[in-house]
């Protein structure tokens, strides 16, 4: 059997028990380290289950993820992954693979930014659809997520933006020889989200509904004890220290239902 | 401290560890039992968690809270909420609540539909504003929920359906008496749910995007050992039985991702 867990958002003990008795009783249990963090590192997590990971990168999940499957048809192995399994292509995409080598699967929910966004008092039917916001480089400036934050903010709905994350990113220079050098891991923060969304709407050609008043909401850490939710608009954002990773922003709509706005006060 | 746990989606042991603790060690524990359910009941939550729960309703969570909030500021109260806690405007409006009682509080997030809706294949990201299709009455038949549904897929994006649940609600006869009668619970079907859509298009004025032939995805009992997802047109899905509830509806985007497409495959 191939499991997929999800290990929810804060620390060790935010899995489930359900999940927590398939890690007990796994043959091997791989920790997948590179979509997601969780605010504990790996040794925290072997001393709570009380067994050792193995910590699974891109290149495993991957490449040699049909070795892994093959070897689910005869012992049970799991993979742990920060939040919900599914909140990235990558897993959806192993459970078609597991379904051609014809490996029994089963999926172990748990809560997502997806979700657990709602933190902020915002309400999840209000959220339109969801960006990512990729670090820019010297040549590569993508700003379509930035169309579909407007897109939302037209129809009078919020928006979630996933921040970027680097972990094991091979360097320009590595990337044709033999053997590889990885950057050091970078997550991006509420503060340089805010810088690359304040440069697109300053080259926009036009004016656009959101301006640097516009307010936007950061958070990090969120389902961890030292959680920080902050709401100001998006030019002091670009200021804001949020501490250590993981961060997340949201655009909320213009028009907030009064519940939403009693409750976002307190982060003013 | 107040405690909001959620419980996930499927079985006893869907809570988190972390969660599981603070039942245990809690004064007082309250089971919310109307904005959701679990695949078990009353008795085998209690069991597992080796304590008694008293079960919330609609009126202890509205109109009692208030002593509730106030018993938590000297013991420890937990309210355990299927899914995440966050999911319904009710939830956050109790943490403002004990903000203003000076109460502090805790959230346990959990897998909620949200973003549980996954297993079906389509990516979290190409999801537009969620729907709730409410039950009609004889002389009350909204269809508001459709336009936002027609919105999203005139933008490519998947729209996730919450479907109805009526849990002690008094009679029509009996509100405006003193002693409340209560219907039989019920949840709305994947079935009923697709029956109201294809009135709404057979009495729309114009023709619209989204037709009987439409693909609609149903889900029932999502992160239950005995959760059953099936594709097929609207017109297929208003004949379909897809088991006890909770039931959900995905109406997905127009054009699909190619990954997305080979997963639905399964379903069909």
């Amino acid at each position: 059997m191939f499991y997929l867990i999800g290990l929810g958002l804060g620390d060790a003990k935010d899995i489930t028990v359900k999940g927590l008795e398939i890690v007990k009783k796994c043959d091997k249990v791989f920790l997948e380290g590179y979509t997601s963090i969780l605010t504990v590192g790996q040794e925290v997590l072997e001393t709570f289950y009380g067994r050792p990971l193995i910590v699974a990168d891109r290149d495993l999940c991957e490449s040699n993820i049909d070795d892994i499957l093959k070897e689910a048809k005869v012992k049970d192995i799991a993979l742990l992954v920060v939040g919900d399994p599914l909140g990235a292509t990558t897993h959806t995409d192993m459970l078609l693979r597991a379904k051609e080598f014809e490996v029994e699967t089963q999926i172990v929910h748990n809560a997502s930014i997806m979700n657990a966004v709602s933190c902020c008092g915002l309400q999840l039917y209000n959220f339109g659809e969801t960006v990512s916001i990729p670090y820019w480089t010297e040549t590569w400036k993508p700003n379509s997520f930035f169309e579909k934050i407007l897109g939302n903010y037209k129809r009078n709905l919020h928006t979630l933006c996933l921040l970027d994350i680097k972990v094991k990113e091979p360097t320009e220079e590595s990337i044709t020889k033999k053997v590889r050098q990885y950057m050091d891991p970078k997550f991006m923060s509420v503060k340089e989200a805010a810088r690359q969304i304040i440069q697109i709407i300053e080259n926009h050609s036009d004016e656009t509904d959101i301006t640097i008043d516009t307010l936007a909401i950061g958070l990090s850490r969120v389902g961890a004890p030292d959680q920080k939710i902050k709401a100001m608009a998006l030019k002091d954002m670009q200021k804001l220290e949020l501490g250590p990773p993981l961060h997340s922003l949201v655009i909320p709509a213009r028009n907030l239902h009064p519940l939403e706005l009693d409750y976002l006060a307190q982060f003013r």
